[in-house]
């Protein structure tokens, strides 16, 4: 073990700072005892905190002990007792897994108290290979592949407090060295509470198999991860860019992806982002399925639209309006931005004036009377959003509503022929949302104007036209 | 096995045409046979290669039996006997390696002469699993982890013909069954020539036993090595963008890769570029090692050019002039485009006039009576490779010659100090092989200009110099 590159990792990989506080845990087993040595060598501010788990008869022995390692070097210690089988009860986990929580969280709670700039642990390179097996054995993306970073942040504990391994690229046969190369004492057995029955299977059984097929395995596959981390990071990278062009609302619980966007990323890429609403959306490290991701991107490539569909983890998939919204089935999602009519409401339209509708939507009317080029531009209209009708073909009432059961339309092109007016609007894609409030303008008992549509066959314009009702429906920001 | 999803694979993934020939290999064994039998069935137009390896007693009544198998068919056969054990002596091979190397020869000398779309072979999900597997023990990189593509182009034998898989997706179990279900009698004993001896212990002591600590193992390693596939595709896209970008020069045994660009790419892309220019540059499929990549990617970032270094394969690598030059150590170079004079050709100046020096270099030199404008260009020139100097302060004869041994220089603004021209020189990051042909000009015996630095403090410019020398050094084109 190099003590250079190990310095040059704590400030360059792990990003520490001499003058900012720091927690240690310390097992008292060799790797967390040799991190502490070499970072008290190193001069970093230490806080040591040990949590005892009181698993085992000698735990108040070790506990002591490990008090003594800490004050031996003069450094401020702190111990924190957690009753493991009551926490793995209360929450259905392993023994591991309930200490491995209450330790991480007592670590955590510590370094918020003195504001640390980061919790340091003693993961090995043995840990590292260990644990990118085990993802492989499992399955995983390139991101389980690459194992554990030097620096994690946000890690499963904080957004704001760092987690460091900076032993990450040290094997324990090196820590061993240097344990009896500085006198060090480090307890023998409390250094595998770490390990789940899966991971101590993996070291004692299954990697000195491998290692009999290919010798030297360890190191390929730590090698191996370093690879895979650079190109994890590089295409974290380009997913952070994709990100950024194709969330276009992120509130409480809830964010959107305009879908045109992204469904013109790269598969790896919509994987990646479908993953990061997730992890966005839901409070800790969630576990996230190959199924959970496929799921999702299936559904934001499906052809049309069919309302909201359940995800994972209290979360729902919805499209509307070209976006694909990923929310909490509690969230509040955004008011609708879609021009809009209240429901019931029947508004007259005011001729000449401004009719206000819902959500800062408004339709302006106006009566022109055309002639040479203001017929040729009601003829052509290019903008679905506003219309020119024949006013000698409007019978009185006109108002605004929404569509009602049973509303039929004869749409302009069809030669008079009736359709039903909510098939007519399903065909045009307007998701279910937007379609049950979307305003229709009516005069008598006929459908006249169906904004983003087309105007009736028989309000139409003709080239002897001459008065004609032009109407504008759009928003008003500040309403 | 779905037919649909297998022929959906034929033509997307594999990207098989039904009206253009198709080169099939048929050991007899489950996995081709199914093969031959499914591609009969739709429709393709088949040439079936049987390439008899003559290891086994039983060797010859195989390859009957597999005659037969063709010809019930109607399709057309081909058969090539090979000496296995001869060809593994000559080349100091397997038996393994040795057959597979002649069994793919003989199925790409078939395809090429019967211009064949492609060369299509059997192997399984489960050979991919294998293939993942081993590369993963020797710590590949995602191009090893990301498995066999479905159609490879181009591969090991041929720059032209693809080498396809379609059952790359398809289990052995499935196509036992497949075999079961349309009364196909495989041979049994024929179907392991593919296999080494590493990939037999894997299939059938270490799958197994992975797969005790993970049940399903083998269809979770599929599914990631298709993630990694799609993570892969999409660098490779970002690299063939930074391969455009950074390599300036290509050439029959050598490319170039201009230094600036490629050490602004991210570290997981130079890897890849470094990759691309030696599969660029060596026959076949090189076995490139981590090693290899990692010197080329160190050699690319020394701060300072050291001529050049053995790499791998036969090729060196070299930096010149901001390029990072990688060659068969064989290959001629392109001709050096540097301002350069013969070695120990002393060149009279002409003035007025043009003096050739090497490579299409000129040095035109003429009068200029310096005045007001002329005078304030002179004084502030920012362009390296032109200069003035004061007529009056050069001592005839005016020579243009390359550096020498023991040459000094009083560069302007150093108020007339010495300094050696070797070492100033190499200060100005010109490399070696530049250095010792770059030209100086020289009045008597001093030097006064050395171009793409400064003139000398004796011949330099002041406010009151009426009588000038304007040199030029330039490229003509055609020379």
């Amino acid at each position: 073990m190099s003590l250079d590159a190990i310095a040059e990792t704590l400030s360059k990989a792990c990003r520490l700072e001499h003058d900012q506080p720091l927690v240690v845990g310390l097992s008292g087993g060799p790797d967390s005892l040799c991190l502490l040595d070499l970072l008290h060598g190193l001069g970093y501010r230490l806080h040591v905190v040990h949590v005892n788990h009181l698993l085992r008869p000698e735990a108040d022995k070790d506990a002591q002990l490990v008090r003594e390692m800490v004050e031996q070097r003069g450094l401020l210690f702190y111990t924190s007792e957690v009753d493991v089988h009551k926490h793995a009860e209360t929450f259905h986990l392993t023994v591991e897994a309930a200490a491995r929580e209450l330790r991480y969280h007592c670590l955590f709670e510590q370094a918020q108290q003195l504001s640390a700039q980061a919790v340091v642990v003693g993961h090995t390179a043995d840990d590292q290979v260990e644990t990118v097996l085990m993802h492989l054995l499992r399955g995983s993306s390139l991101s389980g592949l690459r194992g554990m970073p030097f620096r994690a942040l946000p890690n499963a504990w904080s957004a704001e407090i760092p987690l460091v391994r900076p032993l990450l690229a040290t094997w324990r046969t090196e820590i061993d060295r240097y344990c009896l190369d500085h006198d060090l004492h480090p307890l023998t057995d409390t250094t595998n509470q770490d390990t789940t029955y899966t991971r101590n299977r993996l070291r004692h059984e299954l990697i000195p198999l491998l290692d009999g097929y290919q010798p030297g395995l360890r190191k390929r596959i730590l090698r191996m991860a370093g690879l895979l981390r650079e190109d994890d990071d590089l295409l974290e990278n380009l997913v952070s860019q994709a990100w950024q062009s194709c969330v276009v609302e992120q509130g409480d619980g809830y964010l959107a992806l305009r879908l045109e966007r992204f469904r013109a990323q790269p598969m790896a890429i919509q994987r990646r982002l479908v993953r990061r609403a997730a992890e966005n959306l839901i409070v800790g490290v969630p576990d996230i399925t190959y199924d959970d991701i496929q799921r999702a991107v299936m559904f934001a490539h499906q052809p049309s639209s069919t309302g909201q569909s359940d995800w994972m983890a209290g979360l729902r998939l919805a499209v509307e309006s070209g976006d694909l919204w990923v929310a909490a089935w509690e969230a509040d999602l955004p008011p609708p931005t879609w021009p809009q009519v209240q429901a019931g409401s029947l508004l007259p339209l005011e001729v000449p004036g401004i009719t206000p509708l819902a959500a800062g939507w408004v339709i302006q009317a106006e009566r022109v009377t055309l002639d040479g080029e203001s017929l040729l531009a009601a003829l052509s209209n290019p903008d679905p959003y506003q219309v020119w009708l024949a006013e000698e073909c409007l019978p009185e009432p006109l108002v605004v509503r929404c569509q009602q059961p049973g509303d039929e339309f004869q749409p302009l092109g069809m030669q008079g022929q009736s359709v039903r007016l909510r098939e007519w609007m399903s065909k045009l894609k307007l998701p279910s949302r937007v379609r049950a409030s979307w305003p229709v303008v009516c005069a008598g008992e006929a459908i006249m104007w169906v904004p983003g549509c087309q105007p009736a066959h028989l309000a139409r314009i003709k080239p002897d036209t001459r008065q004609s009702l032009h109407l504008t429906l759009k928003k008003i920001d500040s309403a």
